[in-house]
């Protein structure tokens, strides 16, 4: 059924500064907005976060959108805000390439290197992440077997790269009440098949900032090794998904809750 | 988009005997076969269960199968050996009901009556249910969704009897890894949104006993009321659904590890 | 993978009065409102419909409704109002059955009986159709398998009724645009694997008016023993499903376009 | 719900040499391998298919395959070979683009250009066809909604390029009977929604040979453009798909049978 020969259930620990990510270590926390809007939202997120508390600082600055004429993210200029943000509060950052045009200044700039869920049937970008030098983040795609997540990851580490984070977000099911099926399940699947770790995305997974609470609490329960949460300043203003995002106050109650 | 009248969010408590279902009681463990297979088989494991803790004993006497060459349960004679097994353990017993005719022999025996996920969309059945004096345990139509899994419960209280329960069984999707795909935000989804208890069933959600434990400290973690869990004596022989239990031995960890 | 033991292949040719359904004979038309709603608007239907072009007549009278607040049927009453609108039009009738408790009465009214797509699972229901003596028209389940649906079909035919007549009605999919996914590879699949005939209901399967007559002779060119179209006097004021139904109008067109 | 501008429902012909796809013109046959395999494998189709009749080649030589130990396609070198069956046969190409990186090549080479199923999600690829002067076929995402896909073609739209062919290709279902589910209700509803030709690809959407004539035939009837069939000299040892594929005598069955 699969031909994994290379992540085939050997505990990976994956170390991004003093992180350590994977195996027996405390969850991880990233947290960010969807998307990098303006220097000052980015900067006012990292310090917030930092105090409240967080490992690791997300923010979009290539933005896959269902629509053309949606927001795009901001590309390099947005990078930069991103990486002096992440300076400034102390913070290692993370943020999604979409094209290999893109790989080497997104290799330069961020810690961690997400695929998002529409890019992880793109082996061609698989394949070029295989020779950076960063950490991937291969998040789940929408309608990804669990089979094909497993040869997604195998393809970039034949390729050369081993130092990849799995990240659950939730799959596409036959009811629109939540935006994704949460499909926890796949957390221990996945550790056990290919050793990785894994992580969860409450956010996009359920489209609604009231679960993503509860949703935390159970992907830790099971085991994930970390949580990707959407947090931005002001989320009814936020350019995208501003309808699962929360704010610093309730992202502050999440943390006590869990 | 919904049509509840009944259900609509107010807190409710079951009880059976001196168990209390839902709010902040603690959780309710419900174990026990898939299927009464003999006298001796229910005996035992009323009684295992009782010493290792359980509060309600679970059997299947009537069983919608998808073969009907397959093994379709003892009917009455399963009924009474379940009867039996849940009085000399001193534990209130749960079954299936599949068919109105069998209605009043269950309602006799049984402390819950169970609507199996094939018979969520039973509206005749649940209609019927109205009119019952026992609690009804409605498991989630394997392709329901969320409204339409109120509605369904709506139909028995609005005919008679509010006295539900719901469980979360997990729903169909594209990848036969697992054999269901376990919907974890239902949990507080419905809680929320009708005000009954909600328990979840990770034997048959995810159909592999390795998963049975992580799965359940999920749904505890975001607030299920409860859990199902399929227990047999001796997995390999079982008659139907052998690969998702768990044995004695098995049990026993997991609700240590718990 | 299957348990098939009398419904193997074997050509089956089913009558209905003058009408036979199956192998190479040409395509059946049902046609009808979704529910009877009173004498004259199904005696109007019917009368119409025969004037058109039409082999059976079809109308529901018990109703299996998402929501218990929703219409639910005229019930016996409505059976009357079918029986006599067949009758006067020189029709034969369908009409759906929910319940084991109105079998006899279906069963003595109707030429073929409806088990629908609701449930195609309620293997008691279906236990108990194997003893009548008129053909059964079983809808694919919403979520059912290939294999799903053809036990089903066994399970009538092992207790005692091999005359059975397939609906592909659509599947439930992840897309909301179409109300169904019209399933058409099921058409050949299930007349090979059962020998049973297969029709159609396009009106179901999209749940869009205008999709109807494009999705009919795509359904006859793949080799449907026949068709199931919703017809309805006014279907801007229809009781339910009012968005998929043809005026007679519409349905004369149909009829012309293929 | 969408945000078509360009795309929004005027009749579009896409003229490739001689051949028109579109509006009221004849079904244009698609039909070659999966993948080419070696020259003389490709030259032997391309000129057997000329003879029983076929309107343009196609033939993968980049092949985004789930396993990166799969044969990966002969890449530019398979091109060679499949540009010089072309124009020896007299026949128009078409071929899979997976990456930036090869568009060049691509479009001096292949007359039409294909977006795999994996890519409709690969913004960056489909803003870089954009700026191409030859016809995309863009296949529709395994689970792609309708909104998602014209959206996607949309993108390409908007970047330049407004010669699209679209391709339904079956999307993935609950059901593993057939490979994908071949959802036709997407031609009528693309064809209006956008106004560009849909062809029809029974070959992956079911992924069983003997389906691909009856569902070739529902595609016509309901107005599909033209088809794309896979073809090998001999499917058993095909490299890729040999399941679905048909060989010469099959596909001049499926021709007569039309």
């Amino acid at each position: 059924m699969t031909d994994k020969k290379i992540l085939t259930g050997k505990k990976k620990i994956i170390e991004v500064g003093n992180i350590k990510l994977g195996g027996h270590y405390s969850p991880v926390y990233i947290a960010g907005p969807c998307a990098v809007e303006s220097k000052q939202q980015i900067m006012e997120t990292a310090l917030s976060l930092k105090e409240i508390g967080v490992d690791i600082l997300r923010g979009g600055v290539f933005k896959p959108r269902t629509s053309p004429y949606a927001f795009q993210g901001l590309g390099r200029e947005g990078l930069e805000y991103l990486k002096e943000a992440g300076e400034t509060a102390g913070l290692p950052i993370i943020t999604e390439l979409m094209d290999e045009g893109h790989m080497e200044i997104v290799a330069e700039y961020a810690d961690i290197i997400q695929v998002g869920s529409r890019n992880m049937f793109n082996y061609s970008l698989l394949k070029a992440l295989g020779s950076v030098k960063k950490p991937i983040l291969l998040k789940r795609g929408m309608c990804a077997t669990i089979n094909e997540w497993m040869l997604a990851a195998e393809y970039i580490a034949v390729h050369g790269n081993q130092d990849i984070i799995l990240c659950e977000r939730g799959i596409r099911g036959f009811d629109n009440y939540t935006r994704n099926t949460l499909d926890l399940a796949a957390v221990p699947i996945m550790q056990k098949e290919t050793g990785l770790p894994v992580i969860v995305d409450p956010s996009h997974a359920t489209g609604i900032k009231d679960l993503v609470t509860p949703m935390s609490r159970a992907a830790l329960a099971c085991g994930a090794n970390g949580l990707m949460i959407e947090v931005h300043p002001n989320p009814s203003c936020a350019l995208s998904d501003g309808q699962q995002s929360l704010n610093f106050q309730e992202y502050r109650q999440l943390r006590q809750d869990i």
